[in-house]
């Protein structure tokens, strides 16, 4: 049917679970204990996870941190940030800036002043335009959710106290991912019960989630190693040169400063995101307008308005982000369909 | 190799992933979207949580009420009590008491009195000994984990705010449950973000969490309309049976009032439940001394000492919680293994 043609270009978004993740999670099914229980079966899900927790540890360069699994960057992010009062920009992630003073300054090329590292959070880079933020020393919190697995970084030597991080964006399963943070460093639980996690988060772990995200960063280190992301980045380059080619007044975010090497953000006055995604949607291919949107709605983007560009312009964006598997073909498909799809609309905006 | 042969009976601490939920699960693995992104890749990863989410309101009798997933019962149970001051009885649940005062009085045969249902939470069944409470009318919250799937109840007609449940104890896969509240009741959410669930609780959903968990909770109801558990409540009845026969001075706990179908909890005054489960581990057989404790240490059960026992009684008990798969011919090796460990332990004692 229809569906094995679709051409997937929202990695950002979600990726697809990786072999290696699908392959481990699929063998843990037939463990039947409880990682807290003493027994052989407990004992068994319990060496699961701390296996999983050190393939995440190596990934992420965290040698020397303690690693919080929850289910999410989302939870690591309230788990990290709820009651501190911290300061962030306001081209963070909602997970992040729901708990934050929206007050440090973006500058137009997207990048972040922090005023006080201690008590600041910030992104190492942004899901919708993949601008790359140069980390102060000595911050808080840097949400890594959007750079883990795609830029070579060790949280040994970030100089954070704590990191966010997922599993789904580096071909891990959905509803998993953690709280990297310096060893010892104290942190109040915000789900309270057993005590698993070392009190920092109780509740019986997603063996399965946990199982799969270890199993896709230590994968996802692997790709980086090998430069698969350069090859992407290669190919995200020729689709931005594709689109340029094809529509004069387009405008591609963050084109002059270190970005993401999957991610392309464009604005295209006028047309708005929306129509665009909608457009690309029925002709074969996934991409999104700004960041995925829980409400399914999409809005003008807030993290381009606090670039500094226009109402109309932040509801004129797409985002196409790219994955390991994607291919020269492909980009070039998407290429001729979104350049048909502009002409069409420029000629009835005529 | 030796584990083909070693018998899983501690089915509270966690189920086995049932059949149905690996099958729902890893087709689910080939779904690429984020529910939250409009493209058609997400409008089908969102239609399995929505099927999900169906099948675990039919299971649960819960057609009037809406069902927030969470990462676990013990999430749903932060969700539902914190910062609340509710009142419950100490045989809940750490996830539960610990966002409460442990005030309300148990007695001997483990019932619990509400002194105002709409401040107070109540477990339906207790994990360790499977004592089933009545629930008061106008219950602000009850603890449903063990019940659900086990008895035959339905939350339309429970008269309760709120109920929290987990996939892991109904062959669901662990790291997966829900709170379920009645229509419109507001609740602060404690996870904020991108504003999944209705903004009740954000972050990317753990997809294939809660396919396992609709698919095994669909599995269960089936099950239960079928009588099986009246089969394993049976079986759980010879197995206490047999126990009694070996071993004189042995308590069974909840043995004239109602308990889960599953669950037998045995103290064996002076032989520590410690001891006794990891002979059993040895000899193959998982069974809990208690509860399933996060730090792997096991200590006097709180909840037995809630009902009047002693410090010294409540630290030689010994959980053994069957499931729909055990045979009486493993109940039987287990009684004649433990009236074995018994006798030898009774000899050196004396």
């Amino acid at each position: 049917m229809a569906r094995a043609s679709r051409i997937y270009l929202d990695y950002n978004a979600t990726a697809p679970l990786a072999q290696a993740a699908r392959d481990a999670m699929i063998a843990a099914m037939d463990v039947v204990g409880n990682p807290s229980s003493v027994h052989g079966e407990g004992r068994i899900a319990k060496g699961l996870i701390e296996k999983a927790r050190g393939q995440v540890s190596d990934a992420f360069g965290a040698s020397s941190a303690d690693i919080v699994f929850t289910s999410g960057a989302t939870e690591a992010a309230a788990l990290a940030l709820s009651g501190r009062g911290f300061a962030c920009a306001d081209v963070e992630h909602e997970a992040v800036s729901s708990w934050c003073e929206t007050s440090l300054h973006v500058d137009g090329r997207g990048a972040v002043t922090c005023t006080d590292p201690r008590s600041n959070t910030l992104q190492l880079a942004n899901s919708e335009t993949g601008i790359v933020q140069t980390l102060p020393e000595g911050l808080a919190v840097v949400d890594a959710t959007q750079g883990f697995g795609k830029l070579p970084i060790a949280f040994n030597w970030l100089g954070c106290d704590m990191a966010l991080i997922s599993a789904h964006k580096v071909g891990g399963p959905k509803g998993v991912g953690a709280l990297v943070l310096k060893q010892g460093l104290d942190i109040s639980a915000q789900i309270l019960g057993g005590g698993q996690e070392m009190g920092r988060r109780s509740g019986t772990e997603n063996l399965l989630g946990i199982v799969g995200f270890g199993a896709a960063a230590h994968a996802s280190a692997q790709m980086l190693a090998d430069g698969v992301w350069d090859q992407v980045a290669e190919r995200r380059d020729l689709l931005q040169a594709r689109l340029e080619d094809g529509a004069d007044d387009i405008i591609c975010v963050g084109k002059d400063v270190k970005r993401l090497p999957n991610t392309l953000s464009v604005i295209m006055p006028h047309w708005k995101g929306e129509t665009q995604v909608m457009q690309m949607d029925l002709a074969g291919f996934a991409v999104s307008a700004g960041s995925a949107c829980s409400s399914g709605k999409v809005k003008s983007s807030r993290v381009l308005r606090a670039m500094g560009f226009s109402d109309l312009e932040a509801s004129c964006a797409m985002r196409v982000s790219l994955g390991p598997d994607t291919t020269t073909d492909q980009i070039e498909r998407f290429a001729n369909a979104w350049i048909s799809a502009y002409a069409r609309w420029k000629h009835r905006a005529a």
